[in-house]
C-alpha cells in the first residue's frame, strides 16, 4: 500500500500562539468572575495576571508552537460580547454540546468541500477519521452523496481513538484494499481515501484551570487533510496531475499497550464539549517502552532497528514538545531526523489525528528527502496506546 | 472469513413492553409537571393519559416487542425518587452525558468481563462496534490490559456509525484477516474478535413527546454480543470446545447510500445524551431502493437472486415491525425466512447494531436451518444507507 495525494485546508482561522496565551487567560479570568459577581475590578484583573502566569508556566510556548489554527473565529479577538461560543453571556461554563457542534459541522462541511471536489474520481473507499466532532450522517457521507458517489464510495467512521487514529485508519485502508474478493472490485485496482477532520478548539472548557487542561488548551489546534491509499505505485501516478509524485509504501505496522496506564490520558463526551485528561507522565511512560516498541516494529519489518535509527526519517506524532525531544535523546537521532515533526508542532500545533498525515505529506513534498528514504511513524494515544509503521519513500512507476 | 464462536450477555434488567409503554408515558409526564409548577394533579393526570395515548397510538407495540433488555434499572420501577438517572430529582430535563456515561460505564465494563474471560485465547484484532457510548480507553481496550493482551491484541474503534454498523465492522474484520503481512501475523492465522456494546436506554429523552422520540423510546433497547471472524473453517473448529460448531461463511459485502435523504435517520451528540432523528418515510425509502440494492449485491457475489428470494434466510436489521414486512412483501419472502429477525425484535427490541449479530446466532445456532442454507442480510442507517452481505451456514471443518 501506498500513501499519496495529501491535501490539506488550514482552518479559516490562524492564532499567534502569544495571542492564544494571552486569549486564554483573559478567558479563564472572566470565566471566575462570571461565576463570581462580587469580585471587584481590581480582583479581576489580579485573577487575569494569576491566569497569564499558569499559561506561561503550564502551556506550550511560543519557541514550540508558532501558529495554530482554529475553525472558531472567537480566538481572534477579545470582543468578548460579540463571541460566537465562548464569551460567556449565556452561562459561564461555556456552551453546551449542541452550540458547539452547530460551529464546527460548518467547519467539517467546508473542510469536505474542498478536499473531495466534485470533479474527482470517486474512491472506492472514504475512511473518515476524528476524535473532536461526530454526526452521523456524517460530512464524508454528505459530500459522497453530493458528488453523486453513493454507489461507488463506502465511508466508515473510524472515530474516537485519540491523537494516533491514522495508524488504525491505515490498518483499515489496508484491509481495505486486500480484502475485497475480485468480484466485488469488479475489476477495478480501488483507492482508499482518507480524510481526517479535527476540531479540537471547539472543546475548550474555560471553567477548568488545572495545570492539564492549561497543556492541552496550549497546544491542540484544528485541522482537516485528506490522502489516497494506493495499492501500488501506478495508482499513484495516476492520481498525479503534474510533475513527479511520491508516496509513502508501508512495509509493516504495529501497535501495543501499556499495562497500568488507563488513565494517563483519557477522552471523554461531557455535556460541554468532549474532555482530555492528560498525565504529565505521558512522556516518560512511552519513553520506558520505546525501544521494546521499536524492536517489535523492526522485527515485523524484517529491518535493521540500528540502520533505521541512523538512516529513517522519523514522523512523530508531536502530541507536545517533551515527546520528540525524548525520543530523540532515547534513539540517539540527529535533529534532522525529527525536524518535520517539529516543524508541523511548530505551524500546526496538535492537530490530533490530523497531525501524522501532515508530517507524512511535508515528508512526501520535501525534495531534500530522497526517494527510498525510510520512515518510522509513532504515534501516542489513550490505553495507552503506542502504534508505529515503517514506510518507505518512493516515486511513482 | 467466517463469523462464529457468538456469545451475548442480556442486560441486568429486563422489561416488559406494556410497562415499557406505562413507563414512558409517566416520565414523559412528570417531566412536563416539572417544568409546569402550576399544574393542578387532575393535569397532570390528565398529561398521564395523553401521553400513554400517544404511546399507544406511535410506540412499537406488545405484539411485536414483548420483552426488552436495560442497563439502568430505572426502567423496573416507578419510584421516582429512587431513580438513578431519570427521576428529574435534579433537572426536569433530565441528566447530562457525564452521569449517564457513569452508569453506561459499568454496564460495558460488565459486558466485557462476561464476555471476554481471561481464560480465552487472545485474537490478533478485537474491533469494538458502538452508536451509544463512547469513552477512550474504551472498555474493549481496558479488558485487553486487564487480560494480559496488551501486546497480543489490537483494539480498532467503529463508533457511531448506526443501526448498520455491524456490516462495516465485517468489512473491517475481513480487511484486517487478508491485509497482514505474513511478517507480522508470525506464521499464526490469526482471529479477529467483534465486540457490541449498545446502551441505547441511557439516552432518553423525556423532554420531547415527539411522535418520532416516542417511536424511538419504545423500540430501541440494550444489548452486548461478541463473536470471532475467522479466515476458515478450522478456526471455527478449534474455537468450537463442545459439539458441532456452525458458523457464517462470507462471500460478499455490498453498501450504498440512497440520495437525498440525508435527514431520514440523524445521530449526534447532545449535552442530555445523544439524539436520534427519524423519518416516518424510512421503510418506505429503503422499499423503492431494496430491489436494486439486491440486485447489485447478487451480482457481486455472483449468486442468482431468484435462487436466494427462494431458498435463503433473510437475516434483517430489525429497526422497526415494519422494515421487516415490506422486505418481506416485496421480495415475497416466506414468513419462515424472515422470522428470526422477528423474534429477535420480539425478544429483545431494536439493539442498534448488536441486533443484526444476534440474529445470526440464532441462525448458527438453530438445528432446523441446515448447513449449507444461504444467508442474506441487510441493515439500514444514517445516510440513508443500505448494507448488506451473502454468506452461507456452514460447519466446522
Amino acid at each position: 500500500m501506498i500513501l499519496g495525494h495529501f491535501a490539506h485546508v488550514r482552518p479559516p482561522y490562524l492564532v499567534a500562539q502569544s495571542d492564544t496565551l494571552d486569549w486564554l487567560a483573559q478567558a479563564h479570568a472572566r470565566t471566575e468572575a462570571r461565576q463570581n459577581p462580587d469580585l471587584s475590578l481590581a480582583d479581576q484583573e489580579a485573577l487575569a495576571r494569576k491566569m497569564h502566569a499558569l499559561l506561561r508556566r503550564y502551556g506550550c510556548p511560543e519557541t514550540r508552537i508558532k501558529t495554530r489554527g482554529v475553525v472558531i473565529p472567537d480566538f481572534t479577538h477579545q470582543n468578548w460580547e460579540a463571541m460566537e461560543l465562548f464569551g460567556g453571556t449565556k452561562d459561564p461554563l461555556g456552551p453546551f454540546v449542541e452550540e458547539r457542534n452547530c460551529v464546527l459541522q460548518k467547519a467539517g462541511r467546508e473542510a469536505c468541500t474542498a478536499l473531495f471536489p466534485a470533479s474527482a474520481e470517486p474512491p472506492a473507499h472514504l475512511i473518515h477519521v476524528s476524535c473532536t466532532w461526530y454526526v452521523s450522517p456524517s460530512c464524508a457521507q454528505e459530500r459522497v452523496v453530493q458528488n453523486g458517489w453513493e454507489r461507488e464510495t463506502v465511508v466508515t467512521h473510524a472515530y474516537h481513538m485519540g491523537c494516533y487514529a491514522a495508524m488504525p485508519a491505515l490498518l483499515m485502508a489496508r484491509g481495505f484494499l486486500a480484502g475485497a474478493t475480485p468480484m466485488e472490485r469488479g475489476g477495478r485496482d480501488g483507492r482508499v481515501d482518507l480524510l481526517h477532520t479535527e476540531f479540537c478548539s471547539g472543546h475548550l472548557q474555560t471553567h477548568d484551570h488545572s495545570p492539564e487542561q492549561l497543556v492541552v488548551q496550549s497546544l491542540f489546534a484544528d485541522g482537516s487533510i485528506r490522502y489516497s491509499a494506493f495499492r501500488d505505485g501506478s495508482g499513484l501516478a495516476a492520481a498525479a496531475e503534474n510533475g513527479p509524485a511520491t508516496g509513502l509504501q508501508l512495509s509493516t505496522l504495529h501497535e501495543i499497550m501499556i499495562p497500568d496506564t488507563l488513565t494517563a490520558i483519557t477522552w471523554e463526551c461531557s455535556a460541554r464539549g468532549m474532555k482530555m485528561g492528560l498525565s504529565r507522565e505521558v512522556p516518560a511512560l512511552i519513553a520506558a517502552h520505546l525501544d521494546g516498541f521499536l524492536e517489535a516494529l523492526c522485527a515485523r519489518g524484517n529491518r535493521s532497528k540500528a540502520d533505521l535509527l541512523r538512516t529513517a526519517q522519523f514522523a512523530i506524532h508531536p502530541g507536545g514538545p517533551k515527546i520528540i525531544d525524548e525520543i530523540q535523546r532515547l534513539c540517539g537521532l540527529a535533529p534532522e531526523q525529527t525536524e518535520l515533526s517539529r516543524i508541523i508542532l511548530r505551524d500546526y500545533g496538535n492537530m490530533s489525528s490530523a497531525t501524522l498525515p501532515h508530517v507524512w505529506e511535508l515528508i512526501c513534498g520535501e525534495t531534500g528527502i530522497p526517494v527510498g528514504t525510510p520512515v518510522v511513524s509513532l504515534a501516542f494515544g489513550p490505553g495507552l496506546c503506542i502504534s508505529g509503521g515503517l514506510f518507505e519513500k518512493v516515486g511513482a512507476r
